[in-house]
């Protein structure tokens, strides 16, 4: 221990009150011990919390700490009433953690001598790796053999819907995973991408069978969002968006059927595209609706996302779109929470509008879903039919209703699909649309569910009419990632990424 | 920004001064923005440095930081002259850092106001995973089958000279991996512990052709050592060593020829065991010196060591030696520095002394490095005659000198060392033989190759004589690891591991 000054009285009772009431999980003593001030601090590797409120809720949540043990404590004495302790601990599983704290003492109080902790920082060991995140991950997973392509030294974060050989397809779904084979061949897209000279970095969690918009994976937990910290990563392609936007790979490569790949861009502020249905070969993907399923990726850049695109897309001349031709769709905008819609706004502000108010835009999103649905359980019925208690609650139920949808319906569905995605080919025409990418920004895990339906009305759009869609990542006025959808017609890939690289 | 008195006069600038001479990698005014104090704290991931003197170290070895940029700051004001200021960092490649500096005014400085930095506590954001610690890593990357085997639940960390099915065994080497193909089938003892119930986490780093003793992997970066910060991991299977001190696996499986297990174990604080030679089928290794090559494990308890044996070790009955039949080896012991031999002694103080002073004792060290090198030059000179250049500065210094090890001289070698065997299985006898498991703590990179004669004449005496040797951790006086090796006749394995669970 070092220090100058004498440490003031009742301060290492109070740091070791603290120490004891963490191992033995005592929130009520730790929320104590923190200052009941809006400007208390408590920074983790999770991120940052302001208020004594936020420490409150987090300690609450956590119960508690991994058990430990202090094995270097330093004191940097201010004042009678303020210190800093600086201590090193050992985690009996393993590892070295830090924290930092500053004590300071409120003569009024007098539990713990008044000490109180005003602002702490916590450092724990790393894990092996996050498995949030990822199932599998390497220095590389796979390598390239390909030293001098256009993506050599670019990683790819694979969605774990996407054949990667010498592995099996796991889905996100335990159960899955445990009677999949082991792929004998990588996906089309991964092995194009391999020739091009980006090596895979690991395989990433998605939701069950790809059929959310969350990220919330019930038996391996949600991948964190690092650009909006407590909120959902967005999914499907939830652990290929984490990866990207934290730098774990460069390239996200995952599908999109209903938006997996726009919503998680949005959400953690990320380029994206979901390509025209059949574009890019989907052999090695695991289906979920083969009418509406296509590959998609996400990077941090529209140079990079470009750059995927020269290679996994036809070879078509591009035509790149000037700002001026972009047509701004008020009445989609208007379906955004306002403070989405103001980042649309902000973004285009010299957008002619486009006047199309899709009236039976609700109808369209159900017949979407019930089309979804009814393909989801053809692809996957047989096996689930005896395991939908192996999936977690929010994909059981999607499945449970996917089970009960009759032939009927989904011819009725195809029926108002078909008027449907005639009408949104031709309000497309050669325009590029623009509209939100989702409804809001990232919602916390409990509000998850409540705008699903709002961001379907606009990620369907694509989805029915075969449309790519590239969203570029927006920042609305408190900070939060938002997406602007840049959708055209089918085929034209290469013109909306050339466009996105402009912008 | 959060804050309830006035930030002191000054403070903000110091502050963003600091930001711009860590972006432009100017360690002169960062080290100047350091207090000079022997009380000035910096902690991080690696560990936590006390005094301005290592804090300049750090820098001068650091010189920066990746590219980021603050995205939040709160700055809780103490006094006039001291305060906190707690940032949020968004790094350029992803990922969200947070720092904590306590930040004092100097009256008697001018530069900065006066202000300095006495503490500080960084977090940058994980990388994937620590890629000097593994090669490929999952959840797991290999699953068991056995739900309730005695392993179950356990992980393993695989040295990267271990067949493990799908994946190529690496050695280390980026050049053997890139020829080297994909194993069919796993190494006996990796199969036998996944039918115990362990699973594998991942590939663990070696040293190339695990033919070192230090940990430092000139290709991929030596693991750290977290028991030890800023020493060496110890090798060969440092890897594996480093994964189990951290807790990313809990069993360590490795090989040992000249003391790859016992060095890494005592260096990280762990248990180990080399085997006795070919008491573990060593089908699916990489051979370095056939007649000295084992397999052999590390964990953090001497219970579980114990399990592991269980399932490895060939089914013999268990006489427990008592602690009284321990013979420590004053001639041994007086081997290794000072602290280690302090260590020795009082971890048995009452234990009868044998007095064996082996007197050819570094003959039997030369022959021992003779008859490895000679063996190694044989398993691996064909492939590594022509690539050489592809080796670290330390392992290319031993295959040259291996390669220029002739039959006559291996021959001398093998008669030395023929004698060797004779006296020490006649010294062991039915007595357990206690001395240090390596000569010193671990040692500092520029240390390291000093220590090694001195560990391997310790070392050396299990591997002539194929005994069974298991280490179990000590702490100096100040605290560092060091190991107690205990070594029995040969076939002796599960009696010194039940003793070892007993101690």
């Amino acid at each position: 221990m070092t220090q100058l000054k004498p440490v003031p009285h009742g301060l290492l009772q109070a740091f070791r009150a603290y120490e004891s009431a963490l191992m033995s999980h005592d929130v009520a003593a730790l929320d104590a011990l923190y200052a009941s001030s809006p400007t208390t601090l408590h920074g983790d590797a999770d991120g940052l919390l302001v208020g004594h409120e936020q420490v409150s809720a987090l300690l609450e949540a956590d119960g508690g700490a991994p058990q430990r043990r202090i094995v270097q404590t330093h004191v940097q004495v201010i004042d009678d009433d303020h210190a800093l302790i600086l201590a090193a601990t050992d985690a009996e599983h393993g590892g070295r953690g830090l924290q930092t704290q500053l004590w300071a003492r409120d003569p009024v109080r007098i539990e713990h001598g008044g000490w109180q902790i005003t602002a702490a920082h916590v450092s724990t060991p790393a894990p092996a790796f996050d498995s949030r995140i990822w199932r599998v991950v390497g220095d590389p997973l796979i390598s390239s053999h390909t030293p001098d392509g256009a993506l050599s030294g670019e990683t790819l974060a694979v969605k774990d819907v996407v054949a990667v050989a010498g592995f099996a397809v796991g889905a996100g779904s335990p159960a899955w995973l445990e009677q999949a084979p082991i792929s004998s061949e990588h996906a089309a897209a991964v092995a194009q991408l391999l020739d091009a000279g980006a090596s895979v970095r690991g395989i990433a969690r998605t939701e069950e069978f790809a059929y959310s918009l969350t990220g919330l994976n019930a038996h391996y937990g949600a991948p964190p969002n690092p650009r909006a910290q407590g909120r959902v990563p967005g999914g499907s392609s939830a652990g290929s968006a984490t990866a990207v936007a934290l730098g774990h790979a460069s390239i996200g490569l995952g599908t999109d059927t209903g938006g997996s790949i726009r919503v998680p861009a949005a959400y953690q502020g990320l380029y994206g595209i979901r390509t025209s249905h059949g574009a890019v070969p989907r052999t090695g993907l695991l289906p979920l609706a083969k009418a509406f399923d296509t590959v998609g990726w996400m990077t941090r850049s529209a140079f990079l996302l470009q750059a995927v695109g020269d290679v996994l897309l036809p070879a078509t001349a591009v035509s790149t779109p000037t700002k001026d031709e972009i047509r701004v769709v008020p009445s989609l905008v208007g379906l955004a929470t306002p403070e989405v819609a103001a980042a649309i706004e902000g973004a285009l502000p010299e957008s002619e509008p486009l006047d199309w108010s899709p009236q039976t835009l609700e109808e369209w999103r159900e017949a979407f879903v019930t089309g979804q649905a009814y393909q989801a359980w053809q692809a996957h019925g047989a096996w689930l039919e005896t395991r939908l208690d192996t999936l977690g609650e929010a994909v059981r139920a999607r499945f449970e209703t996917a089970r009960s949808v009759t032939r009927a319906q989904a011819d009725e569905a195809r029926a108002v699909l078909a008027e449907a995605r005639a009408e949104i080919l031709e309000v497309v025409g050669d325009r590029v649309l623009a509209y939100p990418s989702a409804s809001s920004v990232a919602p916390t895990a409990a509000d998850a569910e409540s705008v699903r339906d709002d961001t379907m009305r606009l990620t369907c759009l694509a989805g029915i009419a075969g449309l790519p869609a590239v969203t570029v990542p927006l920042r609305t006025a408190t900070g939060l990632p938002a997406g602007l959808c840049l959708v055209a017609a089918p085929g034209r890939d290469r013109d909306l990424l050339a466009l996105a690289a402009d912008l």
